[in-house]
């Protein structure tokens, strides 16, 4: 990296391989822009496959949907790799009611949270709101036990990336059933967690701890969280809950990948998003656009008949949402085989405005995918600073602690309108933003196999 | 500014009043995110009062409407500034088909341009398809008299600005009817100017000149091109119009204006957006969005008991869409009174995500502006390059060459999707989204308030 970093450094004069550069990104933006096939890609896993939940037949589905897909392209190899993961169904029935002191009735919009128990019939139970874990944990166990535990946690609209606001709310989602658990409740509904207030409910992962009785966990729309709120200041609310959703152990399923060669070295660059989603909508932002940004960057590349310095590995991930088991395994997998990995770039935040890039290295690595900013302005892309890259390509940095990650930094102001909800459908992706996203992927990956 | 900007240059061992700065950014971000008024401001602009092109009685209701709000926010003036604005109707009839030669009939989704003439009952001719004016031209009258022109000139999918795509076509619809009628053609179609291949016609302007004969000058949508043009490609096709739209001259309408007064001096900031749109849709990207960016900047501004070294004038432009004189007028009537105007600032790109600001001024002026680009980094806004700003305050430039003018620049990627075309409704907008765009706004007001 350091070469092409020096030359941008030390000014126009003598840049000629930034120039190069840049007119090997503007024909990458071209190719995606003009002749992209990522849209229609999605519009096939949206429609085609559909939503895609670890352990579904859609999920079976969409490792062919993604084989056949990758094979067409022609790359120099595709394959699968096994792994287990978990099954967890929705079942039939889902469906839950407040009822007031004067006999008042609402139905809720309410979803089971990824990997709940079933309720085993109608179950009932008073109404304690809190706003927090800690909040009910001071309460104690008196004042939870028998009770149905809501935790009404609302996005931080001054957070002005909404990822933050997700991240303060996420645990009563993860963890709030759990705890409440332990404090003898009944069962646990959370406010979706949303930018917005819709009548939308939102479901996402939770966790059982060993010895822990397990209890249902369910999430409500915000709207009807409002109302429940404005109920609860007016005197005892009772809830009713049915869901016969259902764990059904580990079961085998794949990574998807697609190779190509580098001709310098086996060193590998693997970029990627997660092929499984949610059981609701069509996962269209999460992440069917991190999919189809990630085919489409090794489609344009080979396209472009570039020739890599590197391997450049796409990787479908299986199980991001509720376990992340493709991601583990795959690391694993690759430790074991003693392959050199030297960089990974995550796309799982949805098809919205690409804004740049988060750098996940030493204050050096940081600084030497700055160096690319002023290249990467004249295409729209802006951010480039220190942060996180993605759930999939994380445990990659546990055994290569010297490795660069990055994570594509996308506008997040609708992410969560959408996400893990079953408004996240291909109606829902812009073309352009979407095919922009593809782009951005493919001239990042360029720069770091040309600099690494 | 040169203070200010000294103090970001030398560091930050010494900027204080970068901090400050910075801490009052933060509460104006804070209060258009948790307490912002634009959505709701937007909603009723858009569904009390609806699309409001000049003369009409929406645009006579939308003028009340302003004023109203704004006298409602307890400013320190609030006023009616009264100009001459041209009024065209639409009219009951507007319709078209096409007919190849088997008799195969198609409806067109159908607009006649802003200010077109009638085509006095239904209207038939050939058309002749051509990418541009100089083609037309080219052929020659021989080949173009009798006919019906259709324009076709698709957007360039490879320019990643927009509004550089929409620069490129914006000739056929303003000149072509006129330079079609030079070579004595029936009427003029041009593809909508749309980044879109959708079915919704999108209008906007059009002019004659003196001395030439008008003719009808119409748009259909993106995907009636394609199939005017694959007709054409099999044989002769012939097109039916019928519009009843009409001219009625020029009559009374109002610039709406509402002024914090500076503590220091007469000299005036501008800011505003145009509270006219075109008569479909509701008018909510363009540019209720700029108007209610513009009236929530003052509030917030207003709200935190912000006293302004300078006068802030906050216009709601009436009539940008078809000749400007709410721009004109204005700027010709701060100079007739004297006024000394040092800046302008104008939102007219959508309720989209806000990205930064173009800079129109000398290179000194440029380069102050940037150097609060790193202030400005944290509120999510990156682009601050030399650009221009907006056709309502740019006829300000002519008679005040030496102040500066800044253009809010706003992701483009959606916004010919909806431009002049019934799909520019409130629904498009998200609110997150437009409420950044307020807070930039106020933040930019508040810079250059504190540094000229």
């Amino acid at each position: 990296m350091k070469k092409i970093l020096f030359t941008l450094l030390i000014g126009a004069s003598v840049n000629a391989s930034a120039n190069t550069d840049s007119l090997f990104i503007r024909k990458i933006y071209d190719e995606a822009m003009a002749n992209g096939d990522a849209y229609e890609n999605l519009r096939s896993l949206c429609k085609d496959i559909g939503a895609r939940i670890t352990g579904s037949a859609e999920a079976k589905m969409a490792v062919i949907w993604g084989k056949q897909l990758l094979d067409s392209y022609g790359f120099d190899e595709v394959y699968l790799q096994e792994i287990d993961v978990p099954h967890w169904e929705r079942g039939t029935k889902e469906a839950a009611w407040i009822m007031n002191e004067k006999g008042d009735i609402h139905k809720l919009n309410v979803i089971a949270l990824g990997g709940s128990v079933s309720t085993n019939g109608l179950l009932e139970g008073e109404v304690i709101a809190v706003n927090s874990i800690e909040e009910m944990e001071a309460l104690g166990e008196e004042k939870i036990k028998g009770k149905i535990v809501f935790f009404n946690k609302p996005f931080d609209q001054k957070l002005l990336q909404t990822f933050h606001a997700y991240g303060t709310c996420i645990d009563v989602r993860h963890e709030g059933t759990n705890a409440a658990s332990k404090l003898n409740a009944k069962a646990v509904v959370i406010r979706s967690l949303s930018s917005s207030t819709d009548t939308h409910p939102h479901t996402g992962s939770m966790k059982y701890d060993p010895g822990v009785d397990s209890i249902a966990g369910a999430a409500i729309s915000t709207v009807d969280s409002d109302i429940l709120m404005d109920w609860l200041s007016k005197g005892k609310v009772n809830l009713k809950l049915e869901m016969d959703c259902k764990n059904y152990g580990f079961e085998k399923s794949h990574n998807v990948i697609a190779e190509l060669k580098g001709n310098k070295d086996n060193k590998i660059i693997t970029f990627g998003g997660h092929l499984d989603s949610w059981d609701v909508g069509e996962g269209a932002h999460d992440d069917g656009a991190g999919i189809v940004h990630s085919i489409e960057a090794l489609r344009i590349l080979n396209h472009l008949n570039y020739e890599p310095k590197h391997t450049l590995r796409c990787v479908l991930f299986m199980n991001e949402e509720n376990g992340n088991f493709g991601g583990k395994n795959y690391a694993r997998i690759a430790k074991e085989k003693g392959e050199e990995h030297i960089c990974a770039l995550e796309t799982d935040r949805g098809g919205f405005l690409p804004i740049g890039f988060d750098i996940w290295g030493t204050d050096e690595q940081v600084k030497a995918v700055q160096a690319y900013a002023p290249l990467l302005r004249s295409f729209q892309l802006y951010k480039f600073d220190a942060g996180y890259s993605g759930v999939d390509i994380r445990p990659l940095k546990d055994y290569y602690p010297d490795m660069i990650q990055l994570g594509m930094a996308i506008s997040s102001q609708r992410y969560f309108d959408f996400h893990h909800a079953e408004t996240d459908v291909f109606e829902s992706v812009h073309k352009r933003e979407l095919h922009l996203g593809a782009a951005a992927l493919a001239a990042m990956i360029y720069i770091m196999d040309q600099s690494l």
